[in-house]
């Protein structure tokens, strides 16, 4: 017989003999009767236990053991879309011996970060966590949907390479075949190399940061949704393709969020002034982005905002200044409700520009040599930007630990499971 | 002005002024015209040059200089697709200041695979290596698509681990913030536990192989299209989902091969048979699945092949036995032409045939508790399969070095670009 999922049940002919399968995620044994509760990967089903010999069999079947139900399809307007299966025949698939680390069947998931993430494997099955992780699938789903509507296309691209250079510490360090090799910290100067190839690329993918605080904002490995794009005028058509592609993240996801149109933008200098911080700092501080996100819902509706022209001295030296004045870059970030949840930019696209640039900080050549080669053979105006899965979900969803967001989280003090 | 791609050019009005963008593919210099062949990603488009300024600022810009045309289109039977651009305005973008390593304009790559794999950046523009990449990026799309419409969920999954457990050696070793840590081989064990969560799932990964050998088939980091789904009856259900999948891979990539129904399937001592081997064989030989690839072909006019039951004592301690004969295996592989490009198989759902299967192999619980933990709280019946990604587009295109599937290979004695 065929199996059929809890939310396909509701559709079935009242009468009708069928199949479900899934875990038991309640019982209840009452005197006379019992109620199953099946959760699948849909949903749940009811189940209505009066036989003896089945009661005997349910007795022995635990919460989270996994087993196979035939039974009748019967209305019940009490029971979950007014349906309930009765006179079941249980087959058991899979048994549960010991007692559960916490109870999967209340409606909050009832344990301290730490137990579920002890038990990952069984605390992610609770619906609240599932939920963020199908989040999480339908925001890359979006992205890769709108990029490649958008003429990009995916690569791969390595996680290990021969030297610590973006952001020199924080860097993974192991053996490769006898000799130094670091993990990648992000797809940035290879996702420009592609842009030679197919103008527009894009890659979903872990990156790495020994990141050596403990915060609720840091992972040591993240899923990165990056994206290059050559032919640019500046850094405003990077942002046109990043707003577009963020809408149908929205649109995939389903949810209350969305982008119509144009996300407003203000350049860094006024927004210190919006936030009332001094004129010449370099950076915007956490309380800066929760003014900015505050003034941008109050005069524009928007939970969104892009920030431009981020000072030079605060981006990494492959950014491309402003033309009109490169004490300015043409760098962008964008807030999500106050916080940063985007990074962005025009690149340096030209040899002598690299080389001038890495001069300007004192930096050798000779650990970037691989990527300047692109360089020296002719490369188009430029500019990408990268997304960290985890934190967009977190702002989304209201979470407050990005280690809620992931399935498998790893961190300062957390290897496994 | 906006720019159009070199494929839009046939659909202009004649005697339009139109603005391209790309790289100088070719520069002819005849005595009194000039051809300019620009490339962009999508194609190329004819330039071509009678003013005596512009044919000087051409003399300037070599090969792979990046530029942007503003002409009129002009029908010429000659060209390709019967337009060219004449009278153009050429403003440079990037000027390549060096002599290339290669030539770029011929039809084939005319440098060795070394020279094109240290200026990976530069060869990979070559029309020749592009496309292997769009046929991989196509078949990731394509196996993505197949699965979601198969209720399969994405998942991202550590690619850093606490122990060296699946198939031991060939693993990298990295300091994880003081303490050991390595690079996953495979993300077996957690798309099997997610299979508790969502019931199925995929990863597009990369998996990382400290292999000692410098073949032409084998990579340190490699993309791994993995799945996982329970709730089946054993590994025929895989089969089947892992054949609807391949079937949506090679339609997305559009070309000849195409798999239209079943995919014809024989047993491992039948398989001996066919190729003539010893019927105690463990495993088969590379001459044994040619001999098989060939007799596919000959007798089913397929060029896939799945090989079922292999012998448990070949196959991971995770693999199912078959329950009629337990010295078989319900695990599979999959031949392309002759060569496994798919491995697969149902696994163990019972946490006590788990503990059963590593004590007979002789090994430690302990490294395997957060991937038992699952097992303890209940699994469903479930199976999977990996296919490597660089393989099958080496095996379908033909290309005979696995490291010309990949943008920037890493193997032995390649840690750069």
């Amino acid at each position: 017989m065929q199996r059929i999922l809890s939310t396909e049940l509701a559709t079935q002919e009242i009468g009708r003999e069928v199949t479900i399968a899934g875990w038991i995620h309640r019982r209840r044994l009452l005197k006379s009767v019992a109620f199953l509760i099946v959760r699948d990967a849909a949903g749940f089903s009811q189940v209505v236990v009066t036989e003896p010999a089945v009661r005997e069999q349910l007795e022995q079947l635990t919460e989270e053991s996994v087993v196979e139900v035939t039974a009748v399809v019967t209305a019940n307007e009490q029971a979950p879309n007014g349906v309930e299966l009765t006179g079941p025949a249980i087959r058991e698939l899979s048994r549960v011996a010991v007692p559960l680390p916490f109870e999967m069947h209340r409606p909050a998931l009832n344990a301290g970060l730490a137990a579920q993430l002890d038990h990952a494997a069984l605390a992610l099955r609770h619906p609240s966590r599932a939920a963020s992780l199908r989040i999480a699938a339908a925001a890359t789903k979006g992205f890769r949907e709108a990029l490649e509507a958008q003429r990009f296309v995916e690569i791969h691209t390595p996680k290990i390479v021969e030297s610590a250079t973006e952001s020199g510490a924080n860097v993974f360090k192991l053996d490769y075949f006898g000799r130094p090799g670091y993990l990648a910290q992000s797809p940035q100067f290879y996702k420009q190399l592609m842009v030679g190839v197919f103008e527009r690329v894009y890659e979903v993918g872990p990156v790495f940061r020994a990141e050596p605080s403990d915060t609720a904002r840091h992972l040591a490995q993240y899923t990165s949704l990056d994206a290059e794009m050559g032919f640019v005028t500046d850094h405003r058509d990077v942002m046109a393709a990043l707003t577009r592609t963020l809408a149908g993240m929205l649109g995939e996801i389903g949810g209350e969020t969305r982008i119509d149109g144009e996300i407003p933008a203000v350049h860094f200098s006024e927004a210190l002034r919006i936030a009332g911080a001094p004129a010449d700092e370099p950076d915007l501080a956490p309380a800066h982005e929760r003014a900015l996100g505050e003034w941008a819902l109050r005069e524009h509706g928007s939970e969104f905002l892009y920030v431009t022209g981020y000072p030079m001295r605060k981006r990494p030296f492959y950014t491309h200044p402003d033309p009109a004045d490169p004490t300015w870059s043409n760098g962008f970030d964008l807030l999500f409700r106050g916080l940063e949840i985007v990074t962005g930019g025009q690149r340096l696209h030209r040899y002598v520009d690299y080389v001038a640039a890495l001069e300007k900080q004192g930096e050798p050549l000779g650990p970037y040599a691989g990527y300047l080669d692109a360089f020296r053979y002719g490369m188009p105006p430029h500019g990408g930007w990268a997304i960290g899965l985890e934190r967009f979900v977190a702002r989304l969803t209201g979470i407050a630990n990005v280690r809620e967001t992931t399935a498998f989280p790893r961190d300062l003090n957390r290897i496994a499971p």
